[in-house]
C-alpha cells in the first residue's frame, strides 16, 4: 500500500473548512492527508493547528481545554502553546526538548481556514486560493459542506468534465442529454497547477435549478460554464445566463444572472474527502426563498454524484487493477493528474521520508 | 493472500441466479468471484452480462439504461453493445478499439440463468447442470434465494455428509440423533466432476418437514436421499418416503412420496456466497399450504445451516490456520475438494494469470 | 504485523471472567490472547476451557452440548472429554490419535475465573492472583465487566499513573485539579512481575463518588491509594479516607473509611480488552443505595477513561507510528511493560512458535 507520502503533497495550503465550524472555546478534530488534526481559535483570535495526538500518550488534544492560545491534553494535563511546544507538565518541572506536537499554519481568508501540512517555513498566506466572490457583497449564497467516501481526486475528475451533467444531472444542474452532444469544453488553458476551461451551450433550454428561481423565465438561453481547477482541490466556476445571442464583450448585463462558485476537495484519507463549497447569485440578493432553493438544488446534485462517485470507489476497491480510458473530454484532468504526480514526486525528492523508529511502545 | 485466480475456476457455468429476479429494463449488480458483474435482459428477450464497470472510469453499469440489447452509462454516456464493445461517445467521433468491457454468456435454462465467467469460446450451454424437475409439470416447489457470509465450500462440506442432519437439525430436517448412528452413505460414485451417495434412514419415525404436510401421517418410514453434487456448486438431492420394507426396484408408487430439491452456491467472494434453491414435491400439487409449509420448513433448517456456518467462517478467520481433521463420511467432500483443486490448476497452467499493469491510475 | 506470541504471554493466568457468567449446562464462547475459547461447568461441578473450534471442521463447541463433564460438538456429534479428547464419532468407531482440541486449565478462586493458556503441565493455581476481600465478609461490592475497544497495555498505563484523576475525573473519581500538582507516587516497589506505588492526598476535599455516601460529610480528608499491577492485567488498590492527619501507624480506625478494588484486563485481541472489576467498602455494608451509588459512581469514572483511550487506540491506529514521551511519574509503567517484554522474550526461547503447516484446508 502507498504511503501518505505517495499520494499527497505536504507543502501546500488545504482548505480545512468554514471558520464558522470552529465554535469559541472547543478544538475541533479534523483528519487531513490521514494525519489527525485538532483546530482551535485562540482566546487572542487567532486560528490553531497541530497534530490531534499528546506527544506523552497521544490522547486526544480534541479531548482538551483552550487556555488562551494555548491547549491543555485533559489526560494529564500537559499544556501546549500555539506552536504545539510542551510548557507545563503538571506534577513535573522539567520538560524535555522534544515535548512538542507538531503544529501547522492555519489561516482565515474569506470565511474559510487554511492549513499548510509541510513545512511552516515555506507557508506564504499569499499563496492561498481565495475566493474573492465569498467577500464580495455583490454576491449571496450559504456555507455548505459534505462529505465523500471516496478519494478526492474522482470528483476532481467528475468536475473536470460537463458532459456528465446531461446523464448525471438532467433533472437538476444539467438539461437535457443535447448538452453532451452538441457543447464541447473550449479554451482550455493549462496551468503550472491546473486548468481552465470554457464550456458554452447556446440557445438551449435553462437547466431546472436556474428556470426554478429565475426572474425571467426564459425559455431559451445561451449558458457559459467558466471553470478553474488549481491543485491541491479548488474548484472555481463563474456561471453566465444571458438572453440568446448574448455577447459577452459587449458589456450589456441586462438579464444576464450571473452565478459563482466554490467547491474545495480536500482528502481526508485515501478513500474519504472533505467537501467544502458556496454557490452565489448577484441577483435578488435579499430573496431567501431562492438562497434556499439554489442552495437545495445544488446539494441534490451534488448528492446524484456522490451516489455514482463513492460506487466507483467501491468498484475500484473491490475487484482486480482498473486501466481507465481517456477521452477527449479528459484532457484537463489529465494534465491535472500529471500535476499532482509531479508536485509528489519533486516534493519526495527534496523530503525524502523520514522513517519512524519507536524506542519504547506502549502498546 | 490468494489472487482470484488461485480460488476459483471460471472456465465453467455458474449458477447466477432466478431468470425471474431480473426485472424488465432494470440492471442487476451481482458479483460473482470477487468480480462485480451486471446483469439484464435486453429488448430482444436475450440475457447479458459483463462487466460492472464502464471502462472510461469503472463507473457502475448497473446504474446504466438499458437501450435494445445494449447498455449505455449514465456518467458520461458511453454504450455498449450485448458483447461489452463501447459503440457511441457522446461528444466524440472517434471511439478507440480497446474501449470494450468484458462480457459473460449469460443462458436461461428451467428459469435460472447461468454465467460462464472464463474464455466465452468455451462456453458450450449443454454443459449447464440443468435440473429436470424445474421444468418438469409433475413437480411443484418455490424459487428461494438466501445469502451467506461464508466461503461457498463450507456449504458443499455441510451438505456432502448427513449426519449432521441429526445434531444441527433434529427439530426440522432431520428426525432423531439415532440418524448418525444408524444410517451411513452408501454406493458413493466418484466423478472426475462431482460425487454421489445414497443415504437409507429405514424403518424410523419421519423428520418433521415431512410428516407435518404428509398425507399419510405415516409413524414410521423407510427414507431414502440420493444426493448429487457437481462442480461448481450444484447440489441436487432425490428424496423419497416410502412403507416400511418398499423395494425400491418393485416400481411401486403406492403411498411413496418423492422430493426434488436443488441448490446452488456461487461463491460471490472468498468469504461470501450465493445461495440459490427450490424445493420440489410429486403430490398435492395444487396444495398452497403445503407448498408454503415445506417452503417453510426447508428455510428453517438452512437458517440453522447458516448460523453454524457462518460462526465457522468467522472462527477460521479470526484465529491461527485450521487444520481439519477427516472422518470416514468426509470422503465425498474430500474427493470434490481434490477434484476443485486439480480443476484450478489445470486451468492456471493454460490460461497463466496476466498482470494489469495501470499505465494512468484515476486515483 | 506482530504474531499473538510476540505480544502476549501464555505461561501465566489470566482472569477469564466471573464463575457467576458462567449458566449451568451452558457454554460460554469467549475470546483470549486472539484463541476463541469455550467454557463451561462440567456437571461434576469442574470449570472446563478448551478451543471453541470442534477438530473436524472448526464448529463452534459454543453451540455444543454439555454431557457430564464433556461437551458434544452439535455439527456431526463429535464429543470430547473435558481434557479436550474426542471419544465419541457417531457412525465411526475409530478416532485418530489426533481427534483432539486444545484444552486450558480453568480454576475458580473468590468467585472468580483463572485460565491459563501455555503449557498445562506448568499451571499452578498457587501463582494465581486471587483477591482475598473478594470473599472477605468485612467487604461488600458487586461483580461488574465492561468491554474496550482498546488495547489493554493502555488501560495498564492509565492505571499506573493517578494524575490523571485531575483532568479525567474532576466530577467522579478525582476532585481538585491540586491533586495534579500537590500528590505524587510515592514508594514506589518494583516487582519482577509488577510494581506498587502509595500515593497520599492529605487535607483535602474528598473526591464526589466518596463524599456523596460517606457517613461522614468529612469537608476534608487524608486520603491514601495504594496501587499494586501485576502482570498480566492484575490491578489491586487499596483506599483510606481518614480524617485529617491520621497517622496510619496508629491502628485508630475511627471515622477512617477504607475501600478495596480489583480490576483485571485480559487481552481479548490487540485492540480489544475484558474488564471485570468489584470495588468494595468496609462500611455500612447492609446499605444498598450505598453499593448501587459506589458502583455508578466508579462505572461512570470508567466510562471518562474509556472513551479516552478508546479514542487513543484510534489516533494509534489510523495514523503513523507513535513515540511516546515518558514522564517521570511513567516510571511504574516503564517497568511494567519492561517486565512484560522481557517474559515474552523468555517464553519465546524457551517455545519458539511452531509453524501450523496445512495439509488440507477445507477452504
Amino acid at each position: 500500500m502507498k504511503t501518505p507520502e505517495e499520494l499527497f503533497v505536504y507543502n501546500c495550503w488545504y482548505n480545512a473548512g468554514w471558520a464558522s465550524e470552529i465554535e469559541d472555546g472547543k478544538p475541533l478534530a479534523r483528519t487531513f492527508l490521514e494525519k489527525p488534526v485538532v483546530m482551535y481559535r485562540g482566546e487572542s483570535g487567532n486560528y490553531v493547528a497541530m497534530d490531534n495526538r499528546c506527544c506523552h500518550r497521544a490522547a486526544p488534544l480534541s479531548l482538551g481545554r483552550i487556555e488562551g492560545d494555548c491547549i491543555r491534553c485533559m489526560y494529564h494535563g500537559m499544556k501546549y502553546d500555539s506552536e504545539g511546544k510542551c510548557i507545563e507538565i503538571p506534577g513535573q518541572d522539567l520538560i524535555g526538548e522534544n515535548f512538542v506536537v507538531p503544529s501547522y499554519p492555519l489561516v482565515e481568508k474569506s470565511g474559510m481556514l487554511w492549513i499548510w501540512m509541510g513545512d511552516s517555513e515555506l507557508a506564504n498566506p499569499d499563496d492561498i486560493h481565495d475566493y474573492a466572490p465569498l467577500s464580495d457583497p455583490a454576491y449571496v449564497g450559504l456555507e455548505q459542506q459534505i462529505h465523500y467516501d471516496a478519494n478526492w481526486m474522482m470528483i476532481i475528475d467528475n468536475l473536470a468534465d460537463f458532459s456528465h451533467l446531461a446523464f448525471v444531472h438532467p433533472n437538476t444542474l444539467g438539461g437535457s442529454e443535447e448538452y453532451a452532444y452538441q457543447s464541447t469544453h473550449q479554451d482550455i488553458e493549462k496551468y503550472y497547477n491546473g486548468f481552465q476551461w470554457t464550456r458554452w451551450h447556446k440557445n438551449s433550454a435553462p437547466p431546472p435549478y436556474h428556470s426554478v428561481v429565475s426572474p425571467e423565465g426564459e425559455a431559451k438561453v445561451d449558458r457559459r460554464n467558466v471553470v478553474t481547477i488549481y491543485t491541491p482541490g479548488v474548484f472555481f466556476m463563474e456561471t453566465t445566463f444571458a438572453p440568446v445571442g448574448w455577447d459577452p464583450d459587449s458589456g450589456d448585463t441586462d438579464k444576464v444572472r450571473e452565478y459563482r462558485n466554490c467547491q474545495f476537495m480536500t482528502p481526508e484519507t485515501r478513500s474519504t474527502t472533505h467537501f467544502w463549497w458556496c454557490y452565489m447569485r448577484n441577483y435578488d440578493l435579499d430573496n431567501e426563498a431562492t438562497t434556499i432553493s439554489l442552495r437545495d438544488s445544488l446539494l441534490a446534485g451534488f448528492m446524484e454524484d456522490k451516489v455514482l462517485i463513492e460506487q466507483q470507489q467501491v468498484l475500484l476497491e473491490n475487484s482486480e487493477p482498473f486501466q481507465p480510458r481517456m477521452l477527449t473530454a479528459d484532457r484537463p484532468f489529465m494534465h491535472f493528474r500529471k500535476v499532482w504526480d509531479r508536485m509528489i514526486k519533486e516534493e519526495r525528492e527534496k523530503y525524502p521520508r523520514k522513517e519512524i523508529k519507536i524506542r519504547n511502545a506502549i502498546i
